[in-house]
């Protein structure tokens, strides 16, 4: 493995004079974006040598002197590098690569059972520990890899001679395989639309194998709620892959765009004992169940644990639809079901004593102090930052925050998660028509930035999830939104005779999302801001309005999302504030320090917080929030 | 209100041509910034009409036509505004205004009392409202005013005429006023080395006054030690503005570093089932305490909750320290000392009562099951990000983020918060020596960013915090440092026969804070970075050494804090990091999905952890971590 370090780059570096290709910084080899996102394509390129890693996500193998194939995925009748026999599983004319791949995993299966081989892993490909086991030649092949690295949407082709590897073929080839490789930039052999460049390995550097039984992925596009059981593997799918780009633009724009604005950064704190609603507690009473005891307890003696054995039922029931899928004889089909069911009646067992045991040893007393606990009282998981950015307003007069916001309401669907992160901000000296102005801006300089930013991401995002995506960003981006009340809002919808909504539009009633999607998708097709909502619909903090009746409140709506972005101006006058929570029956020592900013120097001031995670469903066209986030916790789910 | 709205922008906008002065985005004022930070110090904008905002800083009442006074802070014998009469607590010569601005409170006490007044506030200055209670004019005065408005360190002296306030003069001049005003620039009246423009104010716009009984700061210096139990009011000193305004500057400078050298931002989850060591429990099992009952239950007849009583105790204490400082007689001394006895025997019957309920309605059953929890399993706050973002590093190849980190150890020091926030990066194809770089870089490019890019705070914190703070910065940014290995420091701590250490330098020992400041201090005078440490010093997921006693992580170290940035190549290897969670006795299920990074394409890769409060103390020369963090949280201590 020492080849794989840092005296390639310094070699490398020598090497590509006169116009040497830039590095990746501290990594050992050239991002993929440096070589493909170039306006040539990097036919610039030809004749460097560069080392590239990524992960496999396609490949073929092709006898030695065969002429090249063509490249995919129109792959016609790929021969089995298997053993060179056994060749009745491999069906001729099959035209996608990914049932191959897939094929294959099966195909292994057989192939070790007949020859006695244990499925054996070489997680690390290391030429030294190696040597001494390359009992015979690898067989004949030429590789061609579609390699990707996550630094962009595209993909290098990557030709590798099989005598450069030690690791089996099958193992090489697998999807999700990661690979190093040292050679030369060339024009691609075999004439080809989609690649200007190849590169030509002459060294295998690393391998980091697959368990393909194991491995959920494949190289059929699987739907995105399947994916959301491995949110560790699920970046590596070319969809999360742009998802992620594009959501790492929105947080540098939000970044960039405030701070060019006058705000200044603040840490607003994730644990707090102030507010209101459903709230995760954070304690250290009850100990962690740092579940060693417990779970030996009800192990079996082959030592299963109840986790264990339902990863293995996941894994057989994805074998069986395998088998099925490849026309498997039916014997193999029933033995792998009786095997499934036997399994099954192990879970349930296990499940059963795991639940009589569990949660006996936790409390200690009946009594839980919470002046004992870790602060000295009760503390919970922050619902908005904009309280503490109050605090700093009024001292350094434009603030915003970027952090996670926590709901514990039992909700699960599309638009709800648990933890959610929030960019909010606080402006001193301003008012509701202010805080409107900078979502405003905000947002559509969101849209704007992506466009320019993110230009191959959201090409592949358009055709992947969203065909008017573009279109819709840049309409936003460029358009002035439409700012309308709540009042109007409900006339609008109550001139809607012909619409039958559940809740009946009515003033008062909270705006649902039947509402927002009818004012949206179908009256204004497009984004707008919905401000002076009737105080019950706000909570306490919210300014009344000179009627008493509405708050300053706004929320701006997109079409299909819903609310994107809140704000409000925050109520400023003591005597006014002081009242709202008496009302709403809250503790008043809970405020103290949030009357104080009103009893001590007050001043108008407003803010928006916007849902970083609704923002990127607006951005991307997905329809569930759970693949806005790379690790989702919402209602039941939380899952690393 | 209303005239401090819209319209004054857009008025202001056509007033200011040829070359009108930006306006603040979102705000209806001029930032001090724009004015003051200007190169000619704002003399060029002499004649323009601007409303500014912001909160008095020091003030300065003198009666019309006498001449206009020399600026602060050398001020003498100011007169009283109060009553014209009464003058013989305003001692002569008095040369801090700090003084006269803290003893003003207890002039005023004295004032209600004598004229019956009832100290009535009036939070909001409203013209119209307050027309009819007009019933004498005001005393002809003119208002010296320094203003800030938190964009900068500087402030703006604003001329106020008693004739524009209807708020009574004591209740203006108070440290922490809320002061909107619309006036014109001019050249100071009375020579200034300080001031190049003033602010002569023809409008009001708005006033928010003080309870200056209440109020906790002072024009005095206060200790920041003291400033902690007013986390919300801090920020209005000008030594936590600067520090707030730097970590600001962090912020931004990391992304953008980051972004620049293709990293990723990720969005890695708070809410965590991974991890170890003391972690804090996320659960909803346990409800709410919102005290409502219960607090209500030992309130007394009066309405006194223990809450409100603490706070009375703490104002009592602080009017005696006012009356001891004041001279005041000895009479009016012991009546208060009397006073805060009867309080706090209160206090210590309500506490009792308290203590006596605490608890008993909290956990309704001895049985908790963690499966009903509401995620249905244990959760926990992160530790590290890293864990999530190798997963993604195993996909789009550079990521990082920035996020809070909690650690519920029960310390409580200089150096340690249960919550604190990282910056974490994480590369694939890299090893130890890439993420030693990026510290390195990334380390000397935040303390070039601030040099260039707060050049105003960091010269006011080189005036109060640190004088050397400016030079140290600049060193370091523009020198190489140095790297040794954990067993190079070792056998230089034994080298120092001369000193005694508590822990002796024995080779597996940890590193303790004596030691690195030993090497940082006192030896290199500078940061330097340590690294390949024996494996028990650091987790079990730091990957082993070809020697299998060391491991490859590293540590950044700077003189005073210490530990600024650490950083590790993580096991790649599945068998190796399989047998140290074996090792260590870890449950297996909880870090199956990181093993399956290994199982599936795994790849050598490597990262690193800034703390973001560590590098504030560093960049600041503050000496203690809960002044580098806006609302501190450690053991014992979470306040709002």
């Amino acid at each position: 493995m020492e080849s794989f370090g840092k005296n390639h780059q310094k070699e490398l570096g020598d090497d590509l004079s006169p116009k040497p290709i830039t590095l990746s910084k501290y990594s050992n080899r050239v991002e993929l974006k440096t070589l493909l996102e170039r306006s040539d394509r990097g036919a610039g390129l030809v004749g460097k040598r560069v080392v590239i890693g990524g992960w496999v996500k396609s490949s073929r193998a092709v006898k030695k002197d065969s002429p090249p194939p063509p490249p995919p995925p129109s792959v016609v009748g790929v021969p089995s590098p298997l053993s060179g026999g056994d060749q009745s599983h491999t069906t001729a004319n099959i035209r996608c690569t990914e049932i191959i791949q897939s094929k294959m995993n099966i195909f292994r299966r057989f192939f070790d059972v007949l020859s006695g081989g244990g499925g054996k892993t070489y997680p690390i490909f290391d030429k030294t520990e190696l040597a001494g086991q390359k009992t015979a030649p690898p067989p004949e092949y030429v590789f061609y890899f579609l390699i990707s690295d996550g630094s962009s949407v595209s993909s290098l082709q990557v030709v590798v001679d099989s005598a450069l590897s030690t690791v089996p073929a099958t193992q090489l080839m697998d999807l999700g395989t990661c690979i190093v490789a040292e050679g030369v930039l060339r024009l691609p052999l075999a004439a080809s639309t989609k690649h200007v460049i190849e590169l030509e390995a002459d060294k295998l550097l690393h391998v980091g194998t697959v368990d393909p039984e194991k491995y959920p992925l494949s190289k059929k596009q699987l739907p995105l709620h399947m994916l959301r059981d491995y949110s560790h593997f699920r970046p590596r799918t070319t969809t999360v892959g742009s998802v992620t780009r594009v959501h790492s633009a929105l947080t540098l724009a939000s970044h960039t765009f405030l701070q060019y604005h006058g705000f200044q950064y603040v840490q607003v704190p994730v644990i707090t004992t102030t507010g209101f609603g459903e709230m995760f507690r954070v304690t250290t009473l009850l100990g962690k169940t740092d579940n060693e005891e417990e779970k030996k307890s009800v192990k079996e003696k082959d030592g299963f644990s109840i986790d264990t054995v339902k990863a293995a039922i996941k894994e057989k029931t994805r074998l069986i639809d395998h088998l099925k899928r490849s026309d498997s004889n039916r014997e193999a089909v029933v033995a792998a079901v009786h095997d499934l069911k036997k399994t099954s009646d192990l879970a349930s067992q296990l499940e059963m004593k795991q639940n009589s045991k569990s949660g006996t040893t936790l409390v200690k007393s009946e009594k839980l102090d919470f002046s004992k606990d870790f602060f000295g009282r009760d503390t919970y998981l922050t619902a908005s930052g904009r309280f503490h950015l109050e605090s700093y307003a009024s001292a350094l007069g434009k603030v915003y925050t970027l952090g996670p916001r926590f709901v514990a309401d039992k909700i699960d669907n599309a638009r709800h998660l648990a933890e959610m992160w929030n960019v909010e901000t606080e402006v001193a000296f301003s008012e509701l028509d202010d805080a409107m102005d900078c979502a405003d801006e905000y947002f559509k300089f969101l849209c704007k930035y992506i466009i320019e930013n993110r230009h191959e991401d959201m090409k592949f995002i358009s055709k992947r999830v969203d065909k008017t995506i573009t279109t819709r960003l840049e309409a936003t981006a460029s358009s002035s939104l439409l700012r309308f009340s709540y009042t109007e809002a409900i006339s609008l919808l109550q001139k809607a005779t012909a619409r039958k909504f559940e809740t009946k539009p009515e003033w008062g009633v909270a705006l649902t999302t039947e509402h927002l999607s009818y004012l949206t998708d179908e009256i204004y097709k497009g984004p707008v801001i919905i401000h002076s909502y009737p105080k019950v619909a706000k909570p306490f903090y919210v300014r009344l309005n000179d009627d008493k009746k509405t708050v300053a409140a706004f929320d701006l709506v997109v079409p299909k999302v819903g609310v994107v972005i809140t704000g409000s101006q925050n109520e400023e006058r003591f005597e006014v504030l002081n009242a709202r929570i008496g009302e709403c029956g809250f503790t008043r020592e809970k405020f103290e320090w949030y009357l104080d900013l009103r009893r001590h120097g007050t001043v108008k001031h407003s803010g928006i917080s916007l849902s970083m995670e609704h923002m990127l469903l607006f951005a991307t066209g997905l329809p569930d929030i759970k693949d806005a986030i790379p690790f989702p916790r919402s209602w039941g789910n939380a899952n690393n």
